[in-house]
């Protein structure tokens, strides 16, 4: 059994953190790429999971085997975007496990059900709060309100498929962010006026300039980042940073980014996680 | 500015009124399908709908052009599906145009307010009741509870982009149907047993038998549609009616349905409406 879920990266987010791990989670905006985590499911004598062939911890999606696979599995799963770096993909890997498992065992559970197995096995491990939610959905999505698939509530601002360039420098650790009570004050301060801000007029554009004014202001863009962004606005295109990595995507940016290292073209992903 | 919305196909449901257009709607079950809708529009001297080429009244769209369009348009939408025989047609064009709209005026609706504007059309018209709330979703809908996208309550059954076959013999009024308070009595009791009892295992096999049931039950289904289901299932697969056309769905039914008409063939949808 096979099943993908789209990379998602986000714009802008604030954390709603709850003690129930269903509720908890992070309101924001982020857009789901076409760069896949995609995953087959074998039943098997003992459980492990493989990242791109190698046997891996991957404790998130380990965290999905143990809460719904009945028993042992191999869990395959291939990852066609960046690790660490704010793509969403330890979410994209535990919610394209947990469809798959669903579908080998015939489980019956429903979307929702499986992408609440997939955001808590995130939320518990920290590496995420919104990435399942979104990616269960495609496209271009506003989290409303946090929690997992089916309780946090989202909508969506209308896309076309289009192209995303992307230039990662390195990683970020998501868990040191969110574990630094100064930072997150502001994070979460200017997350919140964003996302106000963009239900004025939820387009994608404002999405974009939304995105940028709250890197900076929350004080976690770079200085390259700056100079990244100038020139993609000096070619008509729009850039912002990838939260959290140390990385960039724009739209329109022409060759732009190609000056501050390898560039990754992607394209919006309109449709979310599913069984292939 | 172009957009699409995929067919849909309900195999049960019950009606549930309020006076509100944007609460009505029903609940059940369906099935999105790749015979799309496809509006491309733009602005004009004079306000003008064309369906498949030729200018048509169109009600459904036409209420959302006067809601939503600030000056005059023309609204070109190619169906690929079949008109009045349960395809969700009408819906699927108002969608299409909604987005269609929203994106040539840039008007900054999201995806549920773009959705809302079609609803409330449909409802308003009387030619549908729950089409586009999972139109606007994508994939096998479960309809939780009625309403426009962003009030009515989804959640999906995951399965693949699976190939289902369709045979319409001809049209069937959903106004009719939904205007007889006897039958729609049964429709409504048979629709609420039916959606509880699929909750209880949400599986895509259960759904196509408990639609079944449903069109037995409510005194929907047709005499050549019990021969139809029959030798579909004597061939290992699965079927039941289109609500509301004389038409028949089937899974796996190999050659069995062209013993009795034109098959089409379709694949499951398993993104909603969006821009192209």
């Amino acid at each position: 059994m096979r099943a993908s879920a789209p990379a998602h990266i986000t714009g802008f987010f604030a954390a709603r953190p709850d003690p129930d791990p269903r509720l908890a989670g992070s309101v924001g905006g982020g857009l789901n790429l076409d760069l896949s985590a995609a995953t087959t499911v074998s039943r098997s004598e003992e459980t492990a999971v493989l990242l791109n062939g190698v046997v891996s911890e991957a404790p998130v999606t380990r965290r999905v085997v143990d809460t719904l696979a009945p028993s042992p599995v191999r869990v395959e799963t291939e990852l066609s975007m960046p690790l660490g770096s704010g793509f969403g993909a330890s979410g994209a890997g535990a919610l394209s496990s947990a469809y798959a498992i669903n579908g080998a065992f015939g489980l019956g559970l429903t979307a929702n059900a499986v992408g609440e197995a997939a955001h808590v096995a995130e939320v518990a491990s920290g590496t995420g709060l919104g990435d399942v939610l979104a990616q269960n959905t495609g496209g271009l999505v506003v989290r409303l309100s946090p929690g997992a698939p089916g309780l946090g509530v989202v909508d969506r601002i209308p896309v076309p498929p289009l192209e995303v360039e992307l230039l990662v420098r390195g990683p970020l650790s998501t868990k040191e962010v969110l574990s630094d009570a100064g930072t997150m004050r502001g994070v979460n301060r200017e997350g919140e006026r964003a996302l106000r801000e963009l239900l004025k007029r939820p387009t994608l554009e404002r999405f974009v300039t939304l995105s940028w004014e709250f890197a900076r202001r929350a004080g976690l863009a770079r200085g390259w980042m700056e100079d990244a962004v100038e020139a993609v606005e000096s070619r008509g295109g729009m850039a912002s940073m990838v939260m959290l990595g140390d990385a960039i995507f724009a739209l329109n940016g022409g060759d732009a980014l190609a000056e501050f290292g390898d560039v990754i073209r992607a394209r919006v992903s309109l449709g979310g996680a599913s069984l292939e």
